[in-house]
């Protein structure tokens, strides 16, 4: 079987400014599957392609990730990222860092450090020192996320972004990067950097999530998926047994999940979900605001 | 069925100091359950229960939580703790928080806020705001801790407190409080209030964790033994299942975990589990060096 990625781009509402933008959204897509193409033809495993998906998704400033996250209530910006593997489940995250220019390469760092979870100015420090770019604030906030800040009912934020990818080795990696929602305090942090609920990869199933953060922790989401995965539940059964936890606790979102036979599920419960799925020999497909 | 609560002061070595220290650990553990039993038998609920054990855990100065937790590398102090309750599915965690007196207690907070999971200073001020205790950092320093960061080969630390509880109305609660790793670097946060990973309760099992926290966040021990569970899987069967995923990352430690009947489990792979149980209608039973 040879490789499949699948990206998400935040589950949210089908706002005009979705609509407006449709087509660079959809570029936007097609860049970070192309690029996690690339990244796998060039020989690089699930764990690279994932990468280079959430590196081109951070850098977009329509997506809340990297640079055009969404604000804190001071106006601040705080992100979190989380990556996983299968091959030997290690894991990494990153939480409230404010500088790092690509979270996810953070993550990546902490994943080959001893810790899991490292959280706050010390999160920016080790990327900093891995030698990945610090950016000031300034670089991270966008015009368009200040105005979102100051607008009473804006819309549900295109929360957070991830991918996830089979290999053609059979090995699974999950990725997600968010600048959390709109207008939350300094401090909170979402699913995103908690394994097991937004991020988690196992030797037979790869997640990444998008939504009511706090629901998602509550479910465990990733954690969930995988157990009901290694009882044999098939991959989209899984996936919206999940969800459907969340939507008892009254909140929604969406995630993306492939299985180690390229299996994908993309449930939501939102409007939208802007997603994509590439699988090695056909053309990518992406799905913006349907 | 009457209230069933069990406790556990964190997975470790058998070390002359624990010996030595042998009657003060177990008048700690039984100070933990009193509490916890005067808690139940004055009309409280589960969640009471856990947090009354562990506020005591945490303020005995030779379990690593709240006073007298391990250092950090800089010889500096950042705690965590987190609680779920069954009832709802709420959740509330703080890490890294350098001031709150009974870090449980901000758990607690955050529990009751739109939040799960709150980091850094900013949980400190939310604990503040709720009017719960704020010490500086001299509080929580004690000179035996000081010792063992400068003391090579210290043993493992009895890292984590934590307790769990199902209530005679049949809910479920679990908490965990923790000074981390000793010599870890700031910043890094391990699986106590990973939600999910060393904390988790649903309407059939609480658990709580102590041990090499990474390994517990990657294998997601809480929502994996919550999802076995779920499949009519015991719930000591379920323990030990995590446990053994656990070694597989050549990691160890041990957790206490109760079911929705009061069956209690408490696996460890560690030399010691300073541990205690007590039922209603029975007298509590400790454990130290065993």
């Amino acid at each position: 079987m040879g490789p499949v990625v699948a990206i998400h781009a935040g589950a949210g509402d089908r706002g005009a400014a979705l609509l407006e933008q449709e087509k660079r959204y959809r570029d936007a897509l097609l860049r970070a599957l192309g690029e996690a193409r690339a990244s796998v033809e060039g020989g690089g495993g699930a764990v690279q392609a994932v990468q280079a998906a959430i590196v081109v998704m951070e850098s977009f400033e329509l997506f809340n990730a990297g640079r055009g996250s969404a604000l804190c209530a001071d106006g601040s910006v705080e992100m979190s990222a989380a990556l996983m593997r299968s091959v030997d489940g290690a894991a990494g995250a990153v939480a409230a860092v404010r500088h790092t220019e690509n979270p996810i390469l953070g993550a990546a760092v902490v994943m080959d450090s001893p810790q899991v979870l490292v959280v706050g100015e010390a999160a920016d420090a080790l990327a900093e020192r891995a030698g990945f770019p610090q950016r000031p604030t300034s670089y991270f906030v966008t015009d368009r996320q200040r105005a979102r800040l100051q607008a009473a009912g804006a819309g549900r934020d295109h929360a957070t972004v991830g991918a996830v990818c089979v290999d053609g080795d059979g090995r699974l990696a999950a990725g997600t990067s968010t600048g959390g929602i709109r207008s939350q305090p300094p401090g909170r942090v979402g699913d995103t950097p908690v394994i097991g609920a937004g991020t988690w990869a196992d030797p037979r199933v790869a997640v990444s999530c998008t939504g009511d953060g706090e629901a998602f922790i509550r479910v465990g989401v990733g954690r969930y998926i995988g157990a009901l995965v290694e009882h044999g539940v098939p991959v989209s059964e899984a996936s919206e047994r999940a969800l459907a936890g969340v939507g008892q606790l009254g909140a929604g979102g969406g995630l993306i999940a492939v299985d180690r036979r390229g299996e994908v599920a993309m449930p939501f419960v939102t409007e939208v979900l802007p997603r994509g799925v590439w699988r090695a020999g056909e053309p990518p497909a992406v799905w913006v605001a349907d």
